[in-house]
């Protein structure tokens, strides 16, 4: 058994199970878990015998299974993530509490923006917190922010490798980017949505690399941004100061390529 | 393949290999790890090489692994757990503030107190957070609130399981309970720390059943507690609140039996 030529496929298999999880769909019924994943049926009954017991994935009555608690708590014990996003927290609030917007941390994460945390009004958190999902890299104000500030390497290799999307949406980004490292935020309207602007600072190492971004969402037009912009850039550097006292590894996050 | 007997050994390992990480082992030789797992250096060789193709593992520089940032972000997108601490937050944040000690988010699992959040000074952040880790049940503040507020079911099978070691602590837990649940709060001298004093109280579902505890720890003797108390279950009360309005279903915690 040491040497079976399965464990590759199992793990595979196990990856397929989890990602067929996320905020919409919490909770599924195995077979359409296994539709999702693209396993039989078969297949898929094995796997969640052994995840359940390993409390890896959760059984409720209605015999519909959920990521396992033991998941969550493997993966919180050690997480670089985590302990970035436990950091920011405070100063996320802040800005949450001062402007009254959205509030987001993100780092770049395999050519995107991976949301580490999300806040809104706490009456609203659960709809808004989007947690562990990602947004397009050069179409929100928190990827244009990580762009800018990534190490030259990265960027150059990233803005090579996606050109051509990329001027679907910018006529120069190397000039877009240029602006926003020397301003230190960044804001577009209508990106996603075009009601809304968003605006983002880094969170920068001592390399003036960025590690994160934190940024908000805001009515198109609000009168609230240019002071928004401000609260911003002071919680990034909040946050930044806060990294560099704390025992957290930035490399750890193997977000910047 | 498809019948490979292997599936729950790897499955076995897999979360071996996981419990191998935590606040202070974030990274581990690949020969530290296995030694950790008790797997064979070969088998541990050759999983890791897996994981780190999946993202489940990052590889860095020096050989060392750590856990990868896309387990993170897999959990991330539908952890009940997860949910319930963002929800939390901003009266943790709240708490923190006013009492101005580490302030506590926990839920029963296994018989003992899962640390969903934990929250000091922001400076201070990271040396508190473990966060992921577990408590004992019948020495905690936390742990006694939880367990006064179990269903009478849950708590009276853990109370017989465990009739040994908590007569060790406790003269007459039933007693203790009744108490807690009559005053909505507990209050311990000494538990785990000689010089501290621990208090908690119950976040609850519409049943009155503890979905999780909140709790601070503060210096022995304080005069502080008092008010921190009605503090402590005014937030948990905020906490009840908002879990009734959001689409969190307290079952998929699986903490109360």
């Amino acid at each position: 058994m040491a040497n079976s030529p399965s464990g590759d496929a199992v793990v595979d298999r196990l990856v397929r199970v989890l990602e067929t999880f996320d905020s919409r769909h919490a909770r599924l019924s195995v077979g359409a878990m296994a539709r999702r994943a693209g396993l039989p049926r078969s297949s898929a009954y094995r796997l969640v015998g052994q995840l359940v017991e390993h409390g890896l994935l959760s059984q409720h009555d209605d015999g519909r299974v959920s990521l396992g608690l033991r998941l969550w708590e493997l993966t919180a014990r050690a997480s670089s993530a985590a302990d970035l996003s436990r950091i920011a927290q405070p100063y996320l609030e802040d800005v949450n509490q001062v402007i009254r917007q959205h509030t987001q941390l993100g780092i770049l994460h395999e050519d995107e923006v991976l949301v580490l945390e999300r806040l809104s009004r706490p009456e609203a958190a659960i709809n808004q917190a989007h947690v562990g999902e990602r947004l397009p890299l050069h179409r929100t104000s928190l990827g244009m922010v990580l762009l800018a500030h990534a190490a030259d390497s990265v960027r150059e290799d990233l803005l090579e490798r996606r050109a051509a999307e990329i001027a679907a949406h910018h006529r120069d980004i190397r000039r877009e980017l240029a602006h926003i490292r020397q301003h230190g935020c960044a804001t577009f309207d209508g990106f996603i949505d075009p009601e809304t602007t968003g605006a983002a600072a880094p969170i920068l190492d001592s390399r003036g690399r960025a590690i994160a971004a934190v940024g908000i969402v805001v009515p198109r037009g609000s009168e609230v941004l240019p002071s928004a912009l401000m609260a911003l850039r002071t919680a990034a550097r909040g946050i930044s100061r806060a990294l560099a006292a704390s025992s957290l590894d930035p490399d750890a996050l193997d977000a910047r390529g």
